[in-house]
């Protein structure tokens, strides 16, 4: 199992371009396999990573994940080839439905049939990362034409997926998932099982698992749980994250964070390991000392 | 008047990020104001330009244009704002309704309204490009939120308008206009009038007037003429710029180019002067020897 770092905190020095490539370096040296970025509404989550990987040499590159709606899928396809390049080909494009509030409330676009969405946008998104001529005409979404970045061969594409339909597309149309607010239940039940047997289906190769899991060392687990749930608490308002949480029998995020001591979090790993994950993100969380968790979690590669 | 080179080739060097990047360190060396970059199916010309501004430090960058439709304006605002921060500052966002040719056949979109389109457009993107809160509901867009990259302040906005409507809103809510295909004459009697006119009614200050113009220095006038008839076909054949060029009375696009040997060149570049075009953005051909052509208009700065 591949061990990421995930980035994308809303204040602190990672908001600016050089706090945001310093941590990156710092992660590659430490030897991790990956550093993800989420999307907010501060750096643009694709542009960043492209500047990281114009500043880094082996570590791998992803979003986590990037809202479908607000780009068509070519200029997607477009953004995500170009960044693929800066980074020599070590760009993972991560993306997602987002949630009906931050589509409908914030964009003003249109949250209906979110499954038809997703199916017509990997319809051109896919091809398209792959430099070839898509041609397609859905109800949402058409594409005639050819998106050709010279240095980008193909981008690896992650679909996050939390229900049924979600985690078929995810199999059957792309290279895997890509998670969060899922717990290890959730994950080994429902999660793995469902995209794996899509892509079997499809003829497709083992899919990833790409599981973001909110993680810290932490002295004193109870106040970091009371915490953890005060400072995460939107992801439980979120439907389709508090499905997951209810799926899991969590009552807040930190259900589904790994927390406490070395040997909690080498057994949360281990099982992560054991339940077929193929890439850990940790989201390394303020409870504990960022520090203590980053070194021991290199320990862990 | 400022001096600017521009880029976006299809084919060659610049295609590849570290030949943009190169090219564009070339013309800062020259001392060229400001590296514009076209919007094709390459490279995704605000990722490149984010690159370049990490790897320039004096001139100004711009696009010429990325269009409008494929991307939610609040996208939009936050990968511009990005871009500004790679750029310390120095990104200048053009953007334009492309064409009906490609919104509708490429990207699959309707082009119906487009100067609502655009209105409503400018409404969410001139505000989020100034970090400030959206809260806008129009028809075809409705934004609620604000984008914040810290280290972006404002980024200038400069819309590509032809007809009389866009060269209104470019005047009235944006900091100017940025053409292609208008000539001299199209350019004084039409475009900088009535940028000009918008401006002055909604009190805003004096606004930029960026005219792309494809230049070369020739031994063989007609031999050019002929060369770029041919090779910028296309152009002649879209609405918007065929237009423009029946304006200037022109048959095809050698018309409205600046060709010739350096006295001729010298000459349009005066009158580009005379009549108040703030900015020259030079598309050098290749029907000329490209470092002659370059190292002549260096002298013009």
């Amino acid at each position: 199992m591949k061990i990421g770092i995930n980035s994308g905190a809303a204040s602190g020095p990672e908001t600016t371009i050089g706090g945001l490539i310093e941590r990156a370096q710092k992660m590659e040296a430490h030897g991790f396999d990956c550093f993800w970025m989420a999307s907010m509404f501060g750096l643009d989550a694709m542009t960043a990573l492209a500047l990281v990987g114009q500043n880094t040499s082996k570590i791998q590159l992803g979003t986590a994940v990037v809202p479908s709606y607000p780009r068509h899928p070519l200029v997607m396809a477009q953004q995500a080839a170009t960044t693929n390049a800066a980074a020599s080909g070590r760009f993972n494009l991560g993306i997602g439905l987002s949630h009906k509030p931050i589509i409908e409330g914030m964009y003003g676009m249109s949250y209906e049939k979110p499954a038809r969405h997703m199916r017509e946008y990997l319809s051109v998104l896919g091809p398209a990362l792959h430099n070839e001529k898509v041609d397609y005409q859905g109800e949402q979404y058409g594409a005639h034409g050819q998106i050709s970045v010279s240095e980008s061969e193909s981008v690896p594409l992650l679909v996050a997926a939390l229900g049924d339909v979600m985690l078929g597309l995810a199999g059957t149309m792309a290279d895997g998932t890509i998670t969060w607010m899922t717990g290890l239940k959730t994950l080994e039940e429902h999660i793995i099982p469902k995209v794996r047997k899509a892509a079997a289906d499809a003829g497709r190769s083992e899919p990833r698992i790409v599981a973001g899991v909110p993680t810290a060392i932490v002295d004193n687990k109870e106040a970091a749980i009371s915490r953890i749930d005060r400072g995460m608490k939107m992801y439980g308002q979120l439907d389709s994250y508090r499905a997951m949480l209810d799926r899991e029998g969590a009552a807040g995020p930190s259900g589904v964070a790994n927390i406490g001591d070395e040997s909690d979090l080498r057994k949360y790993i281990q099982r992560l390991r054991d339940i077929g994950v193929t890439d850990l993100n940790c989201a390394v969380l303020g409870v504990g000392d960022h520090d203590t968790t980053v070194e021991f979690l290199a320990s862990e590669l």
